[in-house]
């Protein structure tokens, strides 16, 4: 493996939307943090109903006041019709849909069948024709309802999801549960699947096989991973889950095994410290506690 | 990759000393608790000087107290002729030698240099030429003082050590360091080396890498893995060392990819919480903190 790995952050969408609301001049102070240490690819927000999720009650403010970020890709991520009809009059043309590959869920998650969800994704389709559409395929290693998840049903969401015609799709360890030989297996028959339409990864660090997850995600072909400032994140709707891996983790550990990210470490453990402080939390990653390797003394 | 993977734990040494002392009969509910937990390799103390290392100062009355333990290998660390002569005295047989690959490291962790400590280590074989021998080579993928380290003088070492006639070597991340690239690298390249002798790895979660780097090993023919309760760990004279990988969550890990460990998860968790609270620490396993996957509900 070498080249340029994509990663994307989601510190502003998954990394505080379970947490109590913090203003949006913070989210501000975070978004331009993240942009400073070089990162080009952000889900900034959910456009979802604010009483679930009030943490990202501001969506629309924080999309008009990103706006002017030059060579900056900002996602929304929207679950029906009218999350995407908020994000595309906010003025976002990236929509990130969500829908989860185990019933239980998605039921939970997005309130609606799998069927259904799918159904939503295809109209969605035609009301965001202009925009770059891609779907998170979530529990696609594990669901917190139903346990594990069997690899031939994330191949038939895949192939689902290409038939509404996605620009991309996600695979989502919702709840930290998968393992590298899996992750390995299931993105590499996704990235089959898949042809040319790009495959990436979301994975949470729950039971610390984030990063050996991450490092198989890229083997088996995946061309984008989601990651967050200081381990933040998780699920309201799926007990269990803990944070994101955590992106400055992820960056240094690119760095270690010779993969360029165009991201700067220093930076990123900088942002995770300002957004950890934020939301009145610690900060949860590695990196962020014992600093890069080699620089400690 | 497939079969029995062989973990021994080095809670009561690597993960208490750097700890205040806690009593020996302390020490002694977590081996029980360990062993109870199926581990059945365990390296219990160090026979170093006690001003020095006062965590370990009771290492022959732990000798003792454990001695009736069936089935089960204890191992005490030395790192000269008069540790071995307590040890051997204590009535051990495992001896595990550690001398640093660093120059600087090995100044401050030993008190000598590189070829006194190869010497003492031969002069060791001979006193105790009925025990098995083995030598961790420590910082042989990064040091605190020197940086990164060749894997050429890895190589140097692999063979000296076993121009020594040692029963087996362990490749130690004493700093948490390194990155699965060059531990499948360097881990193999000592296999290759030593021929019949078995090669094991010594890692630290410092930077996230902990798993994925003994996944790497094991792939690379490492025989055997060290790690700790609940991350516990480090070295007194390794500024910046964190905790060693977390035994439960290599085993968790390890099951989840299909290997066994004969190790109980959740009884490894229960040891993990015991251990912590003996040395006053929050646990810091993934496992330890979210439970094993496919149980959180």
């Amino acid at each position: 493996m070498s080249g340029l790995v994509a990663l994307r952050d989601v510190t502003l969408r998954d990394g505080l939307q379970d947490e109590r609301p913090i203003p949006t001049d913070a989210k501000l102070a975070i978004f331009d943090a993240l942009v400073g240490a070089g990162v080009r690819d952000l889900e900034i927000t959910s456009f979802v109903r604010s009483d679930r999720v009030p943490a990202l009650a501001d969506a629309e403010q924080v999309v008009a006041a990103t706006a002017g970020a030059e060579g900056v890709t900002r996602w929304g991520l929207v679950l029906n019709r009218r999350g995407a009809e908020r994000a595309l009059a906010a003025g976002l043309d990236h929509l990130q849909f969500v829908l989860s590959i185990s019933e239980q869920h998605n039921l939970r998650n997005a309130g609606r069948t799998v069927d259904e969800s799918f159904a939503e994704l295809r109209a969605l389709r035609s009301i965001a024709a202009d925009a770059t559409l891609e779907v998170t395929l979530a529990t696609a290693f594990g669901c917190p309802y139903a346990g594990a998840v069997a690899p031939d049903s994330v191949d038939e969401a895949v192939e689902r999801a290409l038939d509404c015609d996605v620009d991309g799709i996600t695979l989502a360890d919702t709840i930290g549960t998968g393992a590298p030989s899996e992750v390995r297996r299931v993105v590499a028959q996704a990235v089959a699947r898949a042809g040319g339409v790009p495959v990436g990864a979301h994975l949470h660090d729950t039971r610390g096989l984030g990063l050996a997850n991450a490092l198989a995600a890229l083997e088996a072909g995946a061309r984008r991973l989601d990651a967050a400032l200081g381990g933040l994140g998780g699920c309201p709707f799926a007990p269990g889950a803990s944070g994101n891996v955590a992106i400055e983790d992820l960056a240094h550990a690119l760095e270690c095994e010779g993969r360029s990210t165009s991201l700067d470490v220093a930076g990123l453990v900088e942002a995770a410290r300002a957004a950890c402080r934020a939301v009145g939390r610690d900060v949860e990653s590695h990196v962020g506690r014992a600093g890069p390797r080699f620089t400690q003394i």
